[in-house]
């Protein structure tokens, strides 16, 4: 997650890769039976596949003794060049290696790599030249799982041993407690301890269930960014999720989005063949055609919250960010070709109006997406039409001063991007808001006004997302706040703990009052000690707990702690009341 | 739309297709080329459909004084009994009819009735004896539309004549009247005239889509019902809208309801098959499967703004009514034996408090939806399972006193159901709201709770909607208001008119503060007549009109117009505000 110098990275890479080889002669030394395939040197460490080795975490500490053993013996990294016919007959009991060499072109040098004298691996190096050069290499074994040989289903499953390994200790240490703070936030483990959401094995993998807390925060963004968008003009829409094949015929999703679509029904045997929408632009169309316009009807911005459905594949499925059904933030405005600037800049502004609030703008990075000319088939439009968009955007994000980088062959099918993207805790970047211009589509489905001049002309379109996927953005605030969300998005704003038995009543009094008011509200009454009490509403990252004991029941106030704090305040039930519900109007980031 | 006695209805039948025959006869005499089907008396009069027929409304007038000449020549009715071989030759010229006569079994008799000398029809009877008693008979071509020969797509299309009849012309007035007003509110026509919604032949038949106005209504009923059941202990969930078929086999949905469903894949070709789904209980199980359950987490009562979809034919399809996806306010409550009662009376008032908020509550009637024991295929669970259920379900109604009628057959694969029928403008009545009784799905999603004594058991599920499908209650609102929807709910609750330029600085202040308050307002600042611009805002029913002139501006004031007054009043600007706010905070059923 550091920048390291090229040398250095060389360097990493070639220690990393020789580590794997003693991994994988310590395996052959502890399982005799173990037959070896692959190893190569990854990001972290390195990683080797094995066939008929069943190992867990208990078996680690005796794997890296024994990696350390064979590294103390000061053995030598030799290179040998044998024909294929020889390294066929060295290999004779390793299936896998013998898969791999009988690929290769005859009458090629095939290189292997002896390790000591009893370990040989097919490679074409470079290695280390002596073990001793590893002494100070730090490595640790991260997990054991099941990897298929080749990556493909069809072929047998191996068990593969990950195993973080750096040029220093510390480079290790730093990058185990990045692990562990990754792991910490990261919304795919934490969202479903947090009751946040869930998925089920026979519902079926990218089709998260959100339970009530997570749908709570959804439910509360999508009313914040509805509103939001009326409040900036936007007209807002219901359009179904699914059409005809006809629709996606002329949109062009036929010809260059159909694999990524779930059809329904059959084109040869169906009188009508239905598909999910994969985006909502030729739906919200409709609003547009629906009369005729004049250009004093635009700018028209129509909004919509809109489900979205892309038919992927199971294995590319993550938590809450890679699904195969979402609902984002969606929106289409028409407009002439003199407000084009303009309204550029205000969805801009509405993005970023939308990450400030949520507290993620400073994670946000812009990519401008163009298209790949090399890629014709790819796009609709001309090359002509192209240059053309992207040059009006270039001009734009210049004019507007946007620190971009360019992605070729990010761009949509009809036009050109403003990508926001965001990195999740493991590093991994996904685009979280787009804003696109498009000057094809319209003229496809006929969308027209009549200028000032009495002529019809086509208006550009922009396609934008303001706050984007909302299954996303609750995964990534997830991981923005470990769980602890701003008051105003919290599942929970106010848990009210009791002293004894005698504040119960009090504290549903309380708690009455607080929803009168619009909060959120749990009380614990449990028969429990008030600290394991506090305890597990601190794990539940409440951000407002009230301690209710006799004294608090006899004056009439609240004992506060504020999330972050292990000090309580006294208060009166009139001053909390205020605090909580100023924070909560003003979308405060700080509590 | 009203009772008549028997004797007086088989009269009107027997009138009616009477005057099919003249119709047929009327329409021979204009047409020589044309050849007969059938023509059987309806509901509001009769039809009969015509092959090689192609009028239009031009040639009403000319077909009613045709029929009307054929009636005065007092010609007889005559009953002929005749052989198949001779019918066959009577009607040799009638190929509609040679089919008919040939699915006739050999040697039954096939009476023929004769109007006159010059027209014969194959038919059963009774009819009048002469035309003359048709004399005083109301009648007026209503329209001619195609139709399929038999009803079938695979036949030929024929013209069929619509056409109203009655005993008097004060029934055919009447009946005129009902239609013109059930037109005038059709939520089909209005719905579309006002804005708020359309569909589009290349989306698909049953897809609407909801137009800004019509989007901002379903918004507010939808924030208005997760709210109100917020409020009532209902917790909040957004679960998928598709599985794999894995869990419509546990659910039982994939053995009684495939049908019904749309499927994505191939079970024979994809590894994973998913089908949308038609209903929500399993998705919303799963929150409850989340963690393990005690009595005391009981009654559990999840709810969830739902979109479902239905594979309907496109025939069967009709505006906002009967559509194959739709959105609604699902629930589903899980509880002990002893909770029951008191849970199921629970929804069955947040229902009624639905229907009362909407002004719908007086159109209602309920239905005791019970399963058919000569249909079991239809149904999981054994005989003494639905007695069981259906005898609680009674013993509940009976007890909250539900005046309702018995539905055989109209259960849920899974349960008994009460369901609040309701009618839409044209007579036809459809389910609005529905609470179930379920004591079958928990065991098969293996969904327990710990009882006191330390047991395992199943809860009984409460399926329930608490206002129904969205878009089926926006096409009552159309209907139920004729588009004039009380303020809460109106897209636009202010209208504001200037008088001249001069107003209009003054108009955009007023409505800047009306908005910041939370209002829609929309400003006609058109170089138009204050009639004019008046009149445009009553046909587009805004529940408050401003008209703002000089002495308005001058003095701060608004000059008020209510819907259904044809008076102004001029009163303070916060005069006004309050009075709308409070109409809306209360939501009113009378502005």
């Amino acid at each position: 997650m550091e920048e390291k110098d090229i040398e250095l990275l060389e360097k990493e890479k070639m220690y990393r890769h020789s580590m794997s080889h003693i991994l994988a002669k310590a395996i052959k030394q502890l399982y005799p039976g173990v037959k070896v395939a692959i190893g190569p040197a990854i990001d972290n460490g390195f990683y080797y596949d094995f066939d008929n080795l069943s190992i867990g975490p208990d078996d680690f500490a005796k794997i890296e003794d024994t990696m350390r053993e064979i590294i103390n013996r000061n053995e030598d990294f030799t290179r040998i060049e044998v024909s294929k016919a020889e390294a066929l007959d060295l290999f004779k009991d390793e299936p896998y290696k013998i898969e791999l060499i009988n690929e290769l072109p005859d009458g090629e040098t095939i290189t292997v790599y002896k390790t000591g004298d009893d370990f040989m691996d097919l490679c074409r190096g470079p290695h280390v030249e002596n073990t001793k050069f590893l002494r100070g290499f730090a490595y640790k074994i991260n997990r054991a799982s099941g990897a298929y040989w080749r990556g493909s289903e069809k072929n047998k499953m191996l068990t593969r041993i990950y195993v973080y390994g750096f040029l220093n200790k510390d480079d290790l240490k730093k990058h185990i407690q990045q692990v562990e703070e990754a792991l910490r936030r990261d919304h795919n483990k934490l969202g479903r301890e947090l009751g946040l959401f869930t998925t089920v094995d026979y519902i079926g993998q990218g089709l998260p269930i959100l339970l009530p807390k997570g749908a709570r925060i959804v439910q509360l963004l999508q009313r914040f960014v509805e509103d939001e968008e009326q409040r900036r003009g936007w007209l807002l829409t219901k359009t179904p999720f699914m059409a005809k094949s006809d629709l996606y015929k002329i949109s062009g999703h036929w010809d260059h989005y159909k694999d990524g679509m779930f059809v329904l029904g059959d084109e040869e045997k169906d009188k009508e063949v239905f598909a999910l929408r994969p985006m909502t632009c030729p739906f919200q169309y409709q609003a547009y055609l629906n009369q005729p316009r004049s250009y004093k009807d635009l700018p028209l911005r129509y909004n919509e919250t809109s489900t979205l459905f892309r038919n992927e594949e199971s294995g590319e499925m993550h938590g809450l960010i890679r699904v195969r059904q979402f609902t984002i933030s969606e929106g289409h405005l028409m407009c002439t070709p003199d407000q084009l600037e303009q309204e550029f800049k205000s969805c801009l502004e509405l993005a970023i109006y939308m990450l400030k609030t949520l507290g993620l703008y400073e994670d946000a990075s812009y990519r401008f997406s163009q298209w790949d000319p090399n890629n014709r088939e790819k796009y609709i439009g001309t090359e002509e039409q192209w240059n053309e968009a992207q040059d009006i955007m270039k001009n734009i994000l210049d004019h507007l001063e946007i620190p971009y980088e360019i992605g070729i062959g990010e761009a949509a099918f009809y036009g050109p991007k403003l990508d926001i993207q965001i990195r999740n805790v493991w590093g991994k970047e996904d685009t979280l808001i787009t804003i696109q211009i498009d000057q094809l589509l319209a003229e496809k489905f006929g969308m027209e006004y009549t200028d000032k001049d009495g002529s019809k002309k086509n208006p550009y379109i922009i396609h934008r997302t303001s706050i984007g996927c909302y299954e996303r953005t609750l995964a990534y605030l997830i991981e923005k706040y470990a769980g602890a969300f701003p008051a105003w998005l919290s599942p929970t704003q106010v848990k009210i703990i009791t002293v004894s038995e005698n504040n119960n009543a009090y504290a549903l009094e309380v708690e009455g009052k607080l929803k009168q008011a619009g909060l959120r509200v749990e009380s614990d009454l449990d028969n429990e000690s008030v600290g394991k009490k506090i305890r597990n509403a601190v794990l539940e990252k409440t951000p407002y707990i009230l301690v209710l004991g006799d004294k608090e029941m006899a004056d009439g106030t609240v004992a506060v702690r504020r999330r972050g704090s292990k000090d309580t305040e006294t208060m009166g039930y009139e001053a909390f009341l205020s605090e909580i519900l100023l924070n909560i109007a003003n979308k405060s980031l700080n509590v």
